[in-house]
């Protein structure tokens, strides 16, 4: 090894560069480095090599029993990706090189040919490894590196035929499926109709000439599928297994999960090259998943599943039930200990509950693999504040530690208890993901995501998952499975998705076909409702009342930190004095966005609404206006009793009118009588509908709605106004305090807000002098289109505050309806044209470019300038984040998105407090 | 008068500053300046003193004999709009020293009281003066300083008591009507019933008494109005009519004609307040109206009318039917001989011929007014090149001094002279504004418009136009008036409009009411269909082939010139080899947008492209777009031949494609047919009808459409991208040069374009591979959507070309329809909340900004990028000198504005080259 790296320093012609690189796969030092050995990397080196890559090398430097291997990086992906999906010659060279060095780490040699009598053959691993965990998302093909001469020294050196032949038989079909995409089901049918006709029920009675039978039958078959010899050659093996790793970062369900969780699709994979440890070499061998903590309830516990002789993969897909990881201690102590001790050293190392993977051969414990756990809510939030407990990590990095999007699953209903009591559960899985979900059962991702779109409760059941049931999944109240424990992909992938989730119920009969199950001698058919606890692991029949949980607890100390950190306000948007109150429970400092259209939706106010739209005059719409004030006061001193001190931005009426007209001529006879009832002028209902029609427009969303109403019809954002500054009266004359914000919608032009301006002091005026009582009130105007953004300047200087409206700013940003988008950004993900969905996650680079100027304006045109969001991006937390950089005030979200906000906007406060500290430090470096 | 400024200086507490201004109105050097006598100003100060007063200003300085007066500033117009519609206190006053000056200078007096005897009374005229000439737009008022008192002084010092008393009458008709808003219909019939009573036809035979009497009437009319007496303080009709004036600023009228000549709202107008002359004050007086050249043809010959004893307003109003000027000759040579000289004077001072009122008192002339004449297009011309021929002015000042909007007039259709030799004329009037017109007639302005708002050709025909005709003359194709001359109201906005009219028409006798006149002893009924040529005056029954006007001559001349000062492009927007020819004709230097789907909706392509929209699988679409491929690469082959080695820049399929579908039951069921017919799989109508309404979308401008179509169908642009590099094949096969663009529609990302531009690479490529030819192109996009504007540094490196599409971008970034937005831009034109229609005329702040951040990244990226447009707004002058200003290479729009934007940009490059020169001497001085 040190030879071959002086060789290569002498091709250098930078002599000092080439040693500082005291590189073990150096080449030359023009050429751009790809590959690194495990013990070239470390912890930090995650975009380059991936977490898993990244985590190997942390182990090796930290001295844990690793198998050794190295990394293609995922610059390697990106080179593939821009060089038409070809292994470039260069990495090629340096995976050479690689395998040069491992065969030197490991005394083993990879492929044998005639000389090589009596070498040990070297196995290896071929892994995807990217930024972000994927679990499951990405294929693996183990023993890589055997054919029909090397899997014969396997049989010899090891003394086991049986393993070597099991391995071989299993590494061409993994081969033979992911990289050159043969239908798996092809060799698993031709295995068990071997088993059939040998008539052999367990696996644990094939023998070694059985095994080296079906490699050959497999071998058979991948002839026949592809019309060539399976690979000899084992570096072709090997490079065209990185290729099949590349290429699988761009298959459906990596897209898929990428689009889920937000992850772009330029970052690429790594791929871990490993040298091959077996779990299946006797039964002093196994693997095993263990969580360094409970992943479901936060408790310190060692938490895990382990089978004997068996490789990774059986466990992971759930395909052999596992034994609890305590009962290792019993089988084999020596091993127990060590590990306990390495996951406790692994845990201090990362200061987070540690996800392991192990292998133990022939009585020797290997690491291969560490990662921060998935968890749940619950338990990232009590890990989290144990942590801080124990003196690992501060208040900073335990805020820092929770993914805001996970407490959404803290907020989800439970069963009613009283419901639950009276409820006989019919089975009882693993409690795999916690809540509580009732729903009608579906058989197949596809059947599930139909019904689903139709608006129905689902829940999946299945004999187990697999990353082609993402998408039933994600649609799903529930999921159910008959196989698989609490590491399977079922439960993984649950609670990630914060759905609740029953697994490994064995009792469960599943008859895919068929669409139905049995269970405890009962037929249950697709649509029939169960309900699941995902926290007991109970399955009811039936469906169950479910009721919103009680915040308390870890939660609220844990967002008690968070709030010590946040320095941005957040805001609610609600319409009703019960959602305020709701919102005020979870922690709303405000209401940033009342839609008071909403308000006219009413069964028993919308005819008067719609007498008002139709109306043809002033006159006309004065008097329908004296109809609906008396309801907007009173929402109004609702919505303000219920906030008390805490500001309340009322938006004046901004949808296109016709959106409250009736749409069949049924409703528009209906329509018809009651005006006619109130004494109105005789009306016929085809009038009526004559004048609906004329307001239908092409392009609503770029019509006749917002200020511009107020343009048309100043007496309706008067009387809007007078119920508001009624309602403030109404409240000073109580004794009672109020903060309103009376906000213009869709301004794009410091002209129009002048206008509206003035019709609402105007009224406000009139309400002053009618009643001699001075009440406070500011007015503002959301920024929602482009040209109010480029005009900050000047509108600012009429407004009192600003409301990005980035739902209307993003639409027209982008020229894209959000109405009618849906085909259109499918189209643009699947084609990896947009990275995500710009109406979920704030643009920043169009839409924040002039969020940016409207603040830069606006704040120089009126330093103190009250700045905010309330469109959808309010609640997201990466949006959120890029709002407290822009240096907004607040933010406004849903009620149930409000702690959501208020953990990423404390995150975005200590993330920007530590790149302080950094920049000082670097200073002073 | 002196005496009163050193007074004043006193004050000043900055005697230098004070001295500088030797104001004959200065008033404390603390207060702002609003009033200034006509020998404080000069023909520059147009913003200040309006053109009206500008000019006075500047013929008391060419020592003409004008009736002295002052004028209250546009300053003091803003200061009145902006104070609560209130004269200030500081206005008052100025005009109170400013009355006291013009006293001394006429030695007049303003209101007599008792101790005055013997004094003559100053009389004066007010009149509105804005920066632009608003021809009958504004409200005037005569005679102003005479009471029940002062008339009597009038009538004893002028020994013609009949004169004061006409005088006194009219006086108090119009600041009834004007100031107060009485209905002048009101004075009138009681004018005509005070005739009708007494038997007398002629006015001529009212005498002094009877005068007294109507006024008298006028007088109680008043009471009767507005139960108060007319006032009888001379200084507070004064402020009173000043006041009026700043209103009318604001009535409806003097609104329409500013939109419709862009004129800003915010302007405001001047207040002239001139001592009065009396052209109807006895036989030896009169009035006049004189144009220094032939407005209509540009003939060096004066031309114009006078009336005798008679005042101003009789004659632009057409009451009165006036004599040519050339016979005041014989009726008062010295006058005539006076006038052709000091015409002369002005025409070669201001450079430009003039369009001048005058007075005649007891035989002595006064000009009241002088101002560049209004003139057709082709006087227009004929004036420009002959002052360059008289040496009066250069090639440049010749370019500026023609409106390129009026250019359009000479490209307007004349009547087929083989058509026109067959036509008999059954009555000729006069030829007020040339050109021809066919249509139905209609007697007023509601009925004219609401024809021509369904589509109909319209002829309004009226006994007289006033500025309530506005509307309906801006609809109609002619206009045919009974009474008024050649400078009347009619004639003077039709010659501005370009539109075709014939006036003065004496035998035609109209019933308003009955809606039908009677010419040469036959009725025509609304409806009827005549044709007019203003050219010659004549009127036709029925209607006549028209055909286009040849360009030559002077507009060749002048276009040369033009075309030597111009630096950017003028292309043309066009969809056909047809449209590609007229185009050349009229110079466009190439294609800026060829619309490729207006090559589908042919009847016979439109099912095959229905197909192709109607497909279910890619196959499908497959087959359909080899079904139109012939007939785009037919296309583009005529289009390249007709523009040679001129520029063609073809667009992709744009429209959401529900456009292009059937509407109706029955036309589904055609459809169904003919797909049917064609032997594919039998489909149902209702089937198709599904298929269609699931394309529907609520916001189809912000839809599916553009580059998404590509992204979603790449098939589709594959297709267009093969017939037009096959055309191109097929061009150089044939040794024909061709230069093609391709325009990818509605970028709003980087990405996107790349995707895009790929499809359309490879298309080419594989053609090329076809065909072994290679043919050149580029591929460049629109930037039409706020995100591209944003993103155009990225796009830039992807792209050859921009080219603005104004149209969509103003949508965007205005967030209005453009379909839906009548309603709201009228809304918002009225409120003066825009300045001016933003589709018509480009929003400089807002998506000029956009504009000028794209140009700016997109040459950073690429300094060679070629940027044009091709919206609307490149046929718009101010548009035009606009994107001259941001450095674009092109500007594109339809044929017949090809003219009117070489004009307008050749005039931007003068301006420009003018900027600079004044930046250096200013520099140098």
């Amino acid at each position: 090894m040190a030879k071959k790296l002086k060789a290569d320093s002498k091709v250098s012609s930078n002599a000092a560069k080439a040693e500082k690189s005291a590189s073990a796969t150096a080449v030359d030092a023009r050429a751009h480095k790809y590959v690194y050995m495990f013990n070239e990397g470390d912890g930090s080196m995650i975009n380059l090599l991936g977490g898993k890559g990244a985590n190997l090398c942390e182990m090796t430097r930290l001295g844990l029993p690793i198998p050794q291997g190295f990394i293609v990086s995922t610059e390697g992906c990106t080179n593939y990706n821009t060089s038409g999906k070809v292994l470039s010659s260069e990495i090629k060279q340096q995976i050479d090189s690689a395998i040069v060095n491992l065969e030197k780490l490991t005394g083993k040699q990879f492929g044998l040919s005639n000389s090589d009598k009596g070498a040990v053959p070297l196995l290896v691993s071929v892994r995807s490894g990217s930024r972000a965990s994927m679990p499951g998302m990405m294929d693996t093909i183990l023993n890589l590196g055997l054919n029909d001469e090397v899997v014969e020294v396997l049989a010899a050196v090891t003394n086991n035929a049986r393993f070597a032949y099991d391995s071989y038989r299993r590494f061409i079909m993994m081969y033979g499926s992911i990289v050159e995409g043969i239908d798996k089901h092809i060799f698993e049918s031709a295995f068990d109709n071997f088993k059939a006709r040998n008539n052999i029920a367990d696996d644990a009675d094939l023998t070694a000439e059985h095994y080296k039978k079906i490699a050959n039958m497999f071998k058979e078959s991948y002839k026949y599928e592809r019309e060539r010899d399976f690979p000899t050659c084992v570096k072709e093996q090997l490079f065209n297994a990185v290729e099949a790793v590349f290429d699988s970062w761009e298959n459906e369900r990596a897209y898929t999960y990428r689009r889920m969780y937000d992850i772009p699709h330029d970052w690429g994979t790594a791929v871990n090259v490993q040298s091959m440890v077996y779990g299946n070499f006797c039964d002093k061998s196994g693997t095993g998943v263990v969580f360094s903590r409970n992943p479901s309830t936060g408790d310190k516990e060692i938490y895990g599943e382990y089978i004997m002789n068996a490789q990774g993969e059986d466990i992971v897909a759930g395909l052999k039930t596992p034994k609890p990881f305590s009962e290792l201690e019993a089988e084999l102590p020596e091993v127990y200990k060590e590990f306990l001790t390495l996951s406790d050293l692994l845990e201090r190392h990362y200061k987070d509950m540690q996800d392991m993977e192990f292998t133990i051969e022939q009585g020797k414990l290997y690491f291969l693999q560490t990662r921060s756990g998935k968890r749940t809510a619950t338990a990232a939030l009590k890990i989290a504040i144990d942590l801080v407990d124990e003196v690992l990590i501060t208040k900073q990095e335990a805020v820092l530690m929770v993914d805001p999007k996970q407490l959404d699953a803290l907020l989800h209903p439970v069963f009613d208890t009283k419901a639950l009591a009276k409820a006989q559960h019919i089975a009882k899985g693993l409690a795999a993901s916690p809540g509580a979900a009732s729903g009608k059962i579906y058989f197949t991702s596809k059947d599930a995501e139909r019904a689903a779109a139709k608006g129905e409760k689902v829940i999946l059941v299945r004999n187990e998952t697999s990353p082609d049931d993402i998408g039933g999944m994600h649609v799903s109240e529930g999921i159910l499975t008959a196989k698989g424990g609490m590491t399977s992909h079922a439960a993984v992938v649950a609670r990630g998705m914060g759905t609740c989730c029953v697994c490994g119920l064995e009792a469960l009969q599943i008859d895919e076909k068929g669409k139905r199950f049995t269970l405890g001698g009962k037929v249950y058919k697709e649509g029939a409702v169960i309900s699941l606890d995902g926290s007991t692991g109970k399955v009811y029949e039936g469906a169950i009342a479910t009721v919103k949980p009680k915040i308390s607890g870890h939660f609220a100390t844990f967002m008690e930190w968070a709030d010590n950190f946040r320095k941005m306000q957040v805001r609610t948007n609600a319409d009703t004095p019960e959602d305020a109150k709701k919102a005020i429970e979870f922690g709303a400092e405000g209401i940033g966005l009342v839609r008071s259209e909403h308000m006219f939706f009413d069964k028993e106010r919308i005819p008067k609404m719609q007498r008002l739209i139709l109306a043809e005059t002033e006159k006309e719409r004065l008097i329908a206006c004296r109809d609906l004030i008396g309801y907007q006061r009173a929402d109004y001193i609702g919505i303000f009793k219920a906030m008390g001190v805490r500001p309340v931005t009322i938006r004046l009426l901004d949808p296109p009118l016709h959106e409250f007209l009736p749409k069949t001529d049924a409703e528009f006879k209906l329509l018809a009588k009651q005006l006619n009832a109130r004494g109105r002028d005789k009306v016929d209902w085809k009038q009526l509908k004559l004048r609906a029609a004329s307001l239908h427009e092409i392009n609503p969303m770029m019509g006749h709605r917002g200020c511009r109403l107020a343009v048309s019809y100043p007496e309706i954002a008067a009387m809007q106004t007078r119920a508001i500054i009624e309602a403030l009266v109404y409240l000073k004359q109580n004794g009672l305090k109020a903060n309103a914000e009376i906000m213009i919608p869709l301004i794009n032009d410091v002209k129009e807000m002048r206008f509206v301006k003035n019709i609402v002091l105007a009224e406000a005026q009139k309400v002053l002098d009618e009643t001699s009582i001075e009440v406070d009130y500011t007015v503002g105007t959301m920024i929602e289109i482009p040209r109010a953004a480029l005009h900050s300047f000047d509108i600012a200087l009429e407004a009192d505050f600003f409301s990005f409206g980035t739902n209307d700013l993003t639409q027209l940003t982008y020229g894209i309806s959000r109405d009618d988008g849906a085909k259109i950004l499918q189209d643009y993900l699947d084609n990896n044209i947009y990275p995500n969905d710009p109406f979920a996650s704030l643009d920043k680079s169009g839409v924040g470019l002039l969020m940016e100027m409207s603040v830069k304006e606006g704040k120089r045109a009126k330093p103190d300038l009250k700045i905010g969001i309330c469109g959808e991006h309010g609640g997201d937390p990466v949006s959120i984040e890029y709002c407290y950089k822009l240096g907004l005030d607040y933010v406004s979200c849903s009620p149930y998105r409000v702690p959501i906000a208020r953990l990423a906007a404390a995150q975005a406060s200590i993330r920007e407090e530590r790149e302080k500290e950094k920049g000082l430090s670097e200073v002073r470096g």
